[in-house]
Parts: C-alpha cells; sequence; structure tokens
C-alpha cells in the first residue's frame, strides 16, 4: 500500500532514481558527473537542470581529493548551510560557515557600501575557505571570481547557482567563462538547495571512494 | 553598469517582479494570491508555479489573521526553518520550530516504525502549530491530514510543497481534495524554499494590512 511504500527514505531515493535514469535517457554527462546532475533533479523535480548543470574539466575528482583532505567550505545563504548534511562533513573532518547573517557583517557592508554577501564571502576567504557555494548572491560570486582573479583565493570547486532574474544567469555565465573549477547550472534558475545537494552528493562520493 | 545596477536589493526585486507581471501576463489569481505566486516565482525563477499553485477559499484572509494574533508554525525541514524570516515573524510575536533533527525524534520514530518527519509532526501539533510548512516531506503532509481529519488538529493554513517523485503529488493531491485551508503547488515540484518563501510573503503582507 501507499503507507508502505513512502515510509523507507533508501526505497524512495531509489525508485526516484530509477524515474530520474529513465525520464532523462542518453546524457552528455560521465559517471563522476551524473549522480551529481541526478541528485540536482532529485532535489527540485525540474529536468531542465539535466541541460543547464556544466561542469569545469577534472572538477569532481579535485573537489573529491578537497573534501577527503578536510575542506574549509564557505556558503552564501544560511538555507545551504542547513541542508548540507553535517554528519558526512564532519566524517570526513570538513567544516562549513555562512556569515551573511553575522551582525558585524551587516554593519561593514553598511559602512562600504556594498551587499552583506559580499562582506561575508570575503570573510569567507580570510578563513581560508576553498570551497564555494554560491546558491542565491550573484554579488558573492562576482566577488569571488574578482578575488580569484587577483589571485587572491584559489579556489577547489565553486558550486556557482544563483537563482533569479537580474545577475544571476550573468554571474554564472562569468563563472563559466573564468578558469576556475566550477560547478554551476547556466540561466536564471538555481537555488540554495540545488547548492547543498549537489555539496552532499561529494560528500556521499567522497566517502565511497 | 551592471556592479551599480545589483547592489541595490530593494531595486533588484522590483525589477524582478516587474520581469515576472510581464512575462506571466494574463493570469487567474486575484490581488491577495498574486504576491504569493510572483514571490514563488521569484524563489524558483520557475514559471511552472503560476500554473501549479492552488489556494483554497480564502485562504489569505484567514493566514493573515492568524499570523497577526501570533501564530505558532511547524516546518518539517531545518532549510524551511533557516529561511523564514525571523525578525518579521518576531514582530509580529510568532514563533516557528522544526523537530526533525531532534535526537529524540529520531529514537522514538526507529521505535514506533515511521519515519522522523511523521514523529516530528506529531511533537509540532502537541506544541500547538496552527500553521504548517511541508516543503520536503509527504509522509508529514500525510500524517497532518489524518490528524486533522480525526480532528485532532485545526490548522489555519497548510503550505503543502512537497517535492519529488514518490508520494510528494500524491500527498498534495489529498490536501487539494481535503477542506482545509491550503496553499499548494500541484505535481512533482516543490521545497524548501519554495515553503520558507509563501510564508515571507504572508509576512510581509500581515505587516503591511
Amino acid at each position: 500500500d501507499e503507507a508502505g511504500i513512502i515510509r523507507d527514505p533508501l526505497a524512495i531515493e531509489r525508485q526516484s532514481f530509477a524515474m530520474i535514469d529513465a525520464e532523462v535517457g542518453e546524457h552528455r554527462f560521465d559517471a563522476h558527473q551524473w549522480p551529481i546532475v541526478r541528485r540536482i533533479i532529485h532535489t527540485t523535480a525540474d529536468f531542465d537542470f539535466a541541460t543547464t548543470t556544466c561542469f569545469s574539466p577534472g572538477v569532481v575528482g579535485r573537489a573529491l581529493a578537497a573534501l577527503r583532505a578536510g575542506a574549509c567550505i564557505y556558503c552564501d545563504t544560511n538555507m545551504v548551510l542547513a541542508g548540507v548534511n553535517k554528519n558526512r562533513l564532519a566524517a570526513l573532518g570538513g567544516r562549513i560557515a555562512c556569515h551573511v547573517a553575522d551582525p558585524q557583517v551587516a554593519a561593514a557592508a553598511r559602512e562600504a557600501g556594498v551587499t552583506r554577501s559580499i562582506v561575508a564571502l570575503r570573510q569567507g576567504v580570510a578563513e581560508g575557505a576553498e570551497i564555494f557555494l554560491i546558491g542565491n548572491a550573484p554579488t558573492a560570486l562576482f566577488e569571488l571570481l574578482a578575488l580569484a582573479g587577483r589571485g587572491e583565493v584559489r579556489p577547489a570547486l565553486v558550486v556557482g547557482v544563483p537563482v533569479g532574474f537580474v545577475g544571476a544567469a550573468e554571474s554564472k555565465e562569468a563563472l563559466y567563462a573564468s578558469n576556475l573549477p566550477y560547478i554551476l547550472c547556466r540561466g536564471r534558475k538555481g537555488g540554495s538547495a540545488i547548492a547543498a545537494a549537489i555539496l552532499n552528493q561529494l560528500l556521499i562520493l567522497a566517502a565511497e571512494g
């Protein structure tokens, strides 16, 4: 019966993945990339991401190596932070922070005349972050690109999935044109749940590998 | 220049809303409903929600009255909790909780042979929640419908937006067929960000009214 089917989370996930595999059919992703794209579709029920998701060459292997070495991660919203599996991250010795809601960040942003997301990202860089999850703020992604362009940070992975109508697609095109290691979704769509889903799938792969 | 445009969050929101209005064109929503649907589209960049979002009769007015009276809210994930504007909620005297990650909930779920989401929802009901935000777990929504059917809870609002391939659409159809006050998105799509966005827009409307 229905109640029986829906009470086993792992069975639901297997069934969902089989449905996604069947509906997508042939695709352009390799064996490292597809589990990540499938996780995004699982999180959103939106097959557009099979078209819009892009990987820079070798990015998954590099990201897994960084995660296995205990990466320091910065994310741009507290929703991303809430969505990341902390047990899996801690098991690999990693840590994650978000500073966008810190009171001193709001004060510094007002003083500097920039967004809180920019000030918060700079703090993440200062703390040694090497993996960046940007699910909301184009300004944070543009700032990261500027800092990387000046050699002030060398990311092991940039997850670039801001969502929205003004600046989001443009920020992802700038990341796409960069030489940084990225996973991104072109166009307007994206969001915090997708940023968290990408990292959670990488954490699963890192623990398996 | 681009940097100038994207640094004023309110200007970005106004411009985004104008783009959404223009792209959607004529629609079937009234003046109470449209700001909520527009907020969902703003959060996802997905115009499917202009088709799938449904409101029970009079639900927005009833929800605003409950929020202005200081509602007790339960949500099914910590991502929803992270996404809700706590300052706006506190200004109206409201509060919100999520129990899905509580250690005693996991233990009780194992013992009872049900999902953590079900045990956590029951705890929210026991604490007097009258507004429910279900962005992830079909089992939580089915359980809420069962409790309401037995008269054990009388919700002022059920936001029903679980996402996924197994059970999500079915749980929302069951809510759609109920006599509860609901805002829901039919089909597979939904998610925590949408649940939070709906409540955040209601909080804005409640403060304005």
